[in-house]
C-alpha cells in the first residue's frame, strides 16, 4: 500500500485533500439529493414538527466482527434509539474522527456498509463532518450519528412510569450475540466460535408492534445494548416503585453464547446486544405482541 | 487527586458509575425538563417541519485555550453553521468520548462552558451520549455537537449559484485570532502573544442581517473555521463560474497576528476562525448589512 492509500493529517485540514477524500469515501456512497447540496447544513423536511433527537458514540475495537463493522453498528444504534422512542427515523448525520493511518479501502467498506444499513432501515444520511488527529491520538476510527424522525402518535411518551403491576416483559431473540462475535475476534480471547452479532436496524419491527395494539398498551421499549438486558430492566424501574421479575432458564441464548459465559465468568444478562427488544406491555396484548415478533424475521 | 476524580473505563460500561458521571456532569449542568426525561431520545418540537440538521466533531488540543475551551468551541461550532443556513438554532446534541484518566473536574468544567454557551445562544442541550476510550485512545476528550433548527425564510436556500456579478462579500472583523490563540498555548511554539479567539455565537447577527433586508439579497454566508477565509471563499467560487477579488490589504487583522504570520509564514487567509461571518449580498444592500455589523458587537 502506497501513502496515496492512507489517511494523513493532510486529508484532515479542510483543503482539497479533504474535499477528495469526502467525495470519493462519503458523498459519492451516501448520495442522495439532500446531502448533494454540500453546504455546512442539510435542509429536511419531516411529516410534522414532533421531532425524536437522538445521538450516540460508537468506538467499537475491531472495526470489523462477524455480522458486521462499526458503520453499520453507528447507523444501527442511532436508528434503534429512534425506534424504541415510538418513533419512524428519517435522517441520519455522521461525523467521523478518523486516526492518521487508516486505509481509505477501509474507510470506504465501512461508508458503503453505512449506506446499505441506511437503505435498509429507510434512513438517509444527509450530513456529515470528517477530523482527522494524529496518529496515537485515537483509535483508528469513532463514528457519531445523530438521528431525527416523527413519533408515530405524536402525544405517546414512552417511559416507565406508564408501567402497571401484572404487565408483560417480551423480548425478541437471544442474549449475548453482539458482545460475544466481538469477543471472538479480539486477540485477547482466542476463542473459536461462530458467532454473528445480531446487529440489526428494530424499526419495522417496533413500528409494526406500535401500530397492532391500542396505544397505551406498550409502555416502554428498548434496546438492550451496553449493560444489557439487566440495565435495561434496571432503568426501567429505576424510582418507579415496581420490580420485575424474569425467569432467568427462560432467557433464550445460543449455546456456544452460554459457553462463553461459562468459560469467562461473564454474566449473560450483562452482555451487549445490537438488534433486540425489549417490550414492556399490557397482559392483555401480550400473545399479539409476541405473534408479531415470532413472525418477523428479527423476531 | 484520587482515583475517585478521574475518569476510569467503569464510568463507560453503562452501568452505576456511567449513571452516576452522566448525572452528575451532565445532566445537572444541562438541566432542563426535555433533557431531564432521560430516555434514549429527546423529544422536542420547533417551529414548523423544515428542518435545518448540522454536525461536527470537535477535536482541539489544548482542550482549554485562551478565549475558550473546547466545550465552549463544540457549541459554538454548531450553532453558526444554523445560522449561516439562514436557521435559528434550537437544540444540540452532544457525544463525548473520553479517554481514561481525564479529571472529573475538567470535564464538569467543560460541560458548564457547553451549557453557558448554549444559553448565549439561545439552545438547549437535550440529548447526548457519553463513551469512555483505553488511555492512548483518544486525546483527553472529543465532542462531537448536532444541531436543529428552523430556517427564518422556509424556502431560502444560501448556496453559492445565488451570486451574481458585481456581488459584495462582507467580512465581519479581524482574522486569525482562533488559531493564533490556540498557537499560543502549544508547547511547540512558546509564543508571548495575548490573542483571545474569537469563539462566539453567530445567530443572534445573522438572524438580524437576514430580517433586515429583502431575502434574496443575501446570497450565501458561511463562518470561515477551519481552512480560513480563503477556503470559504474558494468553496463559493468552485464551479459557480464567478471569481471573488479580494484586496488582501484591506483584510483587517490584530497586529500581534500578523506578527505570527511573518514568525511562522502561515498564511492569514488560511487561518482558523470560530466567531467570523463571511457574506455575499447583492451591492445595495451591502451598506445596510454592513451598519448593522458594526452596531453588533460581534461585528
Amino acid at each position: 500500500m502506497t501513502d496515496k492509500d492512507i489517511i494523513t493529517l493532510a486529508h484532515g485540514n479542510g483543503g482539497f485533500l479533504t474535499h477528495n477524500l469526502i467525495k470519493q469515501v462519503f458523498t459519492s456512497v451516501f448520495d442522495n439529493p439532500i446531502l448533494n447540496i454540500q453546504g455546512d447544513s442539510a435542509i429536511v423536511k419531516l411529516e410534522d414538527n414532533n421531532i425524536v433527537f437522538t445521538t450516540d458514540s460508537f468506538v467499537i475495537k475491531p472495526l470489523f466482527f462477524p455480522g458486521g463493522d462499526i458503520g453499520k453498528l453507528a447507523v444501527t444504534g442511532t436508528v434503534n434509539d429512534l425506534a424504541v422512542s415510538g418513533a419512524i427515523p428519517k435522517y441520519i448525520s455522521a461525523s467521523f474522527i478518523i486516526e492518521e493511518g487508516v486505509a481509505i479501502d477501509q474507510l470506504k467498506a465501512i461508508s458503503e456498509s453505512m449506506q446499505k444499513t441506511a437503505e435498509n432501515a429507510g434512513v438517509k444520511i444527509v450530513t456529515g463532518d470528517t477530523k482527522v488527529v494524529e496518529r496515537g491520538s485515537a483509535d483508528k476510527l469513532f463514528i457519531t450519528t445523530t438521528g431525527i424522525g416523527n413519533l408515530i402518535y405524536k402525544d405517546t411518551v414512552y417511559k416507565p412510569s406508564n408501567m402497571r403491576a401484572g404487565d408483560c416483559v417480551l423480548l425478541s431473540g437471544t442474549l449475548g450475540d453482539h458482545t460475544t462475535s466481538i469477543l471472538s475476534v479480539r486477540s485477547e480471547y482466542p476463542l473459536k466460535i461462530n458467532t454473528i452479532s445480531d446487529c440489526a436496524p428494530l424499526n419495522d419491527l417496533t413500528e409494526r408492534l406500535i401500530r397492532a395494539v391500542p396505544k397505551e398498551s406498550i409502555r416502554i421499549m428498548r434496546d438492550p445494548t451496553r449493560g444489557g438486558l439487566a440495565t435495561t430492566l434496571n432503568e426501567f424501574t429505576n424510582g418507579c416503585g415496581l420490580s420485575i421479575e424474569i425467569e432467568e432458564a427462560k432467557i433464550p441464548c445460543k449455546q456456544e453464547v452460554q459457553a462463553v459465559c461459562e468459560l469467562t465468568g461473564f454474566d449473560l444478562l450483562y452482555l451487549a446486544n445490537e438488534g433486540k427488544l425489549v417490550v414492556v406491555c399490557a397482559k392483555e396484548q401480550c400473545r399479539k405482541l409476541l405473534g408479531i415478533m415470532h413472525s418477523h424475521p428479527l423476531g
